[in-house]
């Protein structure tokens, strides 16, 4: 017995994939993807049209998805974060039916709804058996965790593993395993794994990001939350992940020992594992090769589901037992709203990703950010589009200023009390516009090219094409 | 935040259990268990009435459940093995009710189906943190596998993990997550692990079993069966555990090497894997101590769920790759029928466990089994009851001879050619007539006291008070 199938057209064939169908993908390799490519490429070979996409993320090397957007092959999108070509190309129009945003964890338990059930989920694997029983943690191209391809797995009405390494029955060290897997396929490659690491996900140099993660740290020990067992996620991205460095000196001068660190993994965290700043990572994506090859070696560093990092609809989700969480921000309002899906023109150029499931979760939410990029005010009186709720968000980093959301006055008074000075955050955009001046209306086309969903599937805000 | 509960009688409160309720048990602490004891006198404490109780074995340990059939807290039973004293009071017609037994596959699909949904699943485990991130490999009433706790934990309504180690969150270690978790409620002790090993998890001294264990042995290697990479399944039971040291000689004087073992895991198996007679075991339940610690230690020993074990409804299980299953019989009939439920007069004095997965599965099964036990013979016209279907079973091998079923011709050709002498069913059956006398009809009341189901949720049989 076995699932293996002769190619990739095969597998689509015996699928009975048809035009108007949801097919999914999971975005471990990131950058150095190449499975959603040579799946697209065929189902354009045999025809197909009117597909939904339901990609987990879409990065540049997707940019061949613009070319099957105009034949029709994909007529709606379904992601959690998107930036290159693709993005730039939704942003002009292209799409005709609004991109559909969620979050990682909105997207697994969306996953689970029938009406959106996937028909067929493409997995790729670095190692599967002929069965199905496949993971990221070994192969010529292992990426790590597989967190995002779980609930695809899980719900789809048909699951494609796509490996570039066949391994004996059974890969005892399997991530999913061969009861809801229905075909597998042998490619050439599935990715390159170098690639996975992309600039936000390696540490900034830039002086200003630095300082930002400084006072960040700062802010953090003030706070009183630099506790034993205090549980820690930063986002990808510079300032964010440069906090997780200053956070150790602190660490290690107040003799205290985090617990764990969640969601996506980089070598910056895995080293703090292993000097022994924290005893645990949960992982539900590595950035980093370093990352993988940690997750492959230490038993302390977990690979979990989209579902058990942020689901809002489980029972309970690892984002909930935060204590505190390091964000970034695009742009950031006076209500406390941030935007990570589009810059300050409108442009899509990412998405929430994990961010609004972080930030719901957290006891403490810090966004870091500048006051001004490329000129540009971020902290302004309204996003242009609301990825994470301001009632979520608790404390604003600036190089200029330090804004603590009202909501949360005892913070305040504890930051103060340890002679750290808060503005309100009114006073960090007039600042902002002191120096940047008043930013422009945002002129925008009055198509709709995106609907933003909050992590419980409600409906956050819409993105226009831009003009 | 934490789903830590004062205690069982609070989380009973929470869960809003009520009378007519279905409640399950996993039972990898087997003759150890003291976690459904413990359940059953709260519910009783708390006067509950007329509940399902769904328990993937019943042992001796749970006699007192004797007494909550009696007081009416327990009215239906579904389960997948039965012995000791409930059995005995089952078979007597304790219960108005018929039981209904299911194999260890059949009982993780039925579970998925809405109309038996399980309303509250207490789920034993030796480490849980505050969240429900749980496991049964560490601890002092390790356990080893939970492979037959996931789908509780994944299908019921609401999960109360109960434990008798708090650890700090996260439990990275996890086998259930705390997705799907409701409560957490700390016990003195879950289970005495050192009782999980029975007479039937144990190597047999018995001479004839001996015998036909060698036998056994013979004939697996002469059926061909013994190549690289062959996967192999022995049942609880001595003659089929002996059969895996007489294989193992063999394996070694014939240079091979096998692949996977299947299903439940002993010490004798644990050793094989680590002199390299096999590559890596698949583990739905540990059957002693050493192999708990194997599970632990040993990344090649991997624990699976009872659905990729052996569930009929999934995509596929690792049954289906079995190149043999050796398995055990209470009577065998002329048309190959096994039971495993009752003795020869009829008393349940077992059940399924995955006999009926494997023997489905597999490409060969054989069943082991003395011709006569206690003077009775165990080679008859028709099973009492029919547990595993005559289809799926190719080989019966006694100490006066080896049965082929006639659906495998080429078996039987294989098998002369090899010089091993096989003799029709019938011969057995009236050899073990003419040995130990036509066996008295069995006598039996009209209750009927359990229903059989097949691993696909079908009817099979169904079993009789005893007079």
């Amino acid at each position: 017995m076995s699932k293996v199938v002769k190619n990739l057209r095969e597998a689509i064939q015996l699928c009975k994939l048809e035009d108007g169908m949801r097919i999914s993908f999971h975005h471990a390799l990131r950058g150095g993807d190449l499975v959603m490519n040579q799946v697209l490429a065929e189902l354009d070979t045999l025809g197909m049209r009117d597909l939904t996409l339901c990609a987990s993320a879409i990065f540049p090397v997707h940019e061949p998805l613009v070319e099957h957007i105009k034949s029709g092959l994909i007529a709606r999108i379904e992601t959690d974060y998107m930036s290159g070509p693709v993005a730039a190309a939704i942003s002009a129009g292209l799409l005709q039916q609004p991109v559909v945003f969620q979050s990682h964890g909105g997207r697994a338990d969306r996953m689970r709804l029938p009406e959106y059930q996937v028909d067929v989920a493409f997995i790729a694997a670095s190692q599967s058996d002929c069965m199905g029983n496949c993971s990221g943690r070994n192969g010529k191209s292992a990426f790590g965790s597989m967190g995002y391809a779980f609930s695809d797995a899980a719900y789809a009405k048909q699951v494609v593993v796509v490996t570039d390494e066949l391994v004996e029955y059974p890969l005892a060290d399997f991530s999913i395993d061969e009861t809801c897997v229905d075909y597998v396929v042998v490619v050439d490659q599935i990715g390159d794994p170098s690639l996975i690491a992309t600039g936000t996900t390696k540490m900034t140099r830039d002086p200003i990001q630095h300082q930002i993660a400084r006072t960040a740290a700062e802010v953090i020990e003030a706070s009183g939350l630099l506790r034993d067992g205090f549980s820690f996620q930063t986002g990808a991205g510079g300032a964010t992940l440069a906090t997780a460095q200053y956070l150790a000196e602190r660490m290690k001068k107040a003799g205290v020992q985090g617990g764990c660190c969640v969601g996506g993994m980089t070598g910056y965290l895995t080293n703090l594992l292993e000097q022994g700043y924290f005893k645990t990572l949960l992982d539900v994506q590595c950035f980093d090769l370093a990352a993988v090859e940690s997750l492959r070696n230490d038993p302390r560093h977990r690979e979990i589901t989209a579902t058990h990092y942020a689901s809002a609809a489980a029972k309970s989700s690892a984002v909930n037992q935060l204590d505190v969480v390091m964000l970034g921000a695009t742009q950031i309002d006076t209500a406390f709203n941030i935007n990570v899906h589009t810059d300050s023109t409108g442009r899509i150029i990412g998405g929430s990703g994990g961010h609004c499931d972080a930030a719901a979760g957290a006891r403490t939410t810090i966004i870091l950010a500048p006051l001004i990029r490329h000129r540009v005010p971020i902290v302004v009186d309204k996003v242009v589009c609301k990825s994470t709720p301001g009632q979520t968000v608790d404390i604003v980093v600036t190089q200029y200023g330090i804004a603590v959301n009202p909501q949360r006055q005892e913070l305040i008074a504890r930051l103060n009390d340890a002679g750290i000075q808060t503005v309100p955050i009114d006073e960090l955009k007039r600042l902002a516009v002191r120096i940047a001046g008043e930013p422009d209306p945002v002129p925008h086309g009055t198509q709709i090219v995106a609907n933003v969903l909050y992590r419980d599937g409600s409906h956050s805000d819409q993105i226009f094409a831009c003009k």
